[in-house]
């Protein structure tokens, strides 16, 4: 992917900058494992959109994924230290857009 | 705007899950305050964009524009304590980036 500066908040947009791929890392936090819970989610992502950014973040070291069945596509997707270190962004985030957005629900642990 | 969910996460992407739009709020929070400043950041926001994101920011309440000559279109804009608010996420988010991502620069204060 390119980088469009060095700046970090650039960099890390450059990875998660879109309405969609935190949402994937929040279900991932939440214990979501599989493609179809990641699609059930409320906010109705579709599902090429959904490939398309799991596969982005497999690329980016943020999340990985393993076969659960010998079926094809099947398979489960865990986040890396890395994706795990994006708790404290999503706390925050959680926290600010609570305080600050009408009718957002208080975050659930571990937000 | 319509909201997807509750959830303060996908709330907050409503507003600012883009690649461009905590990159004016950076450099908000760095100090620049016209069109022309946020237009020359080293990541090259297309004009069209940035005029987009920053009626989208007014609109939202995180931004506040005012005029500074009688010329058409000659706004400064500054952040309102809800996008002031918004620094601890740019914070985490800057670390997270700084420690993860090769070639980051060290966050320059206020990250």
């Amino acid at each position: 992917m390119k980088k469009r500066s060095p700046c970090p908040i650039a960099s890390a947009l450059d990875i998660v900058g879109d309405k969609w791929t935190l949402l994937i890392i929040r279900d991932l936090m939440l214990g979501k494992r599989r493609f179809s819970e990641f699609a059930d989610s409320m906010e109705g992502i579709p599902s090429n959109i959904l490939s398309e950014r799991l596969q982005r973040l497999c690329t980016s070291g943020l999340v990985e994924r393993r076969h659960y069945s010998s079926h094809v596509r099947r398979y489960e997707y865990m986040l890396t230290k890395k994706g795990e270190e994006l708790l404290p962004t999503l706390q925050e985030l959680a926290r600010w857009s609570h305080r600050n957005i009408k009718d957002t629900m208080k975050p659930p642990p571990p937000f």
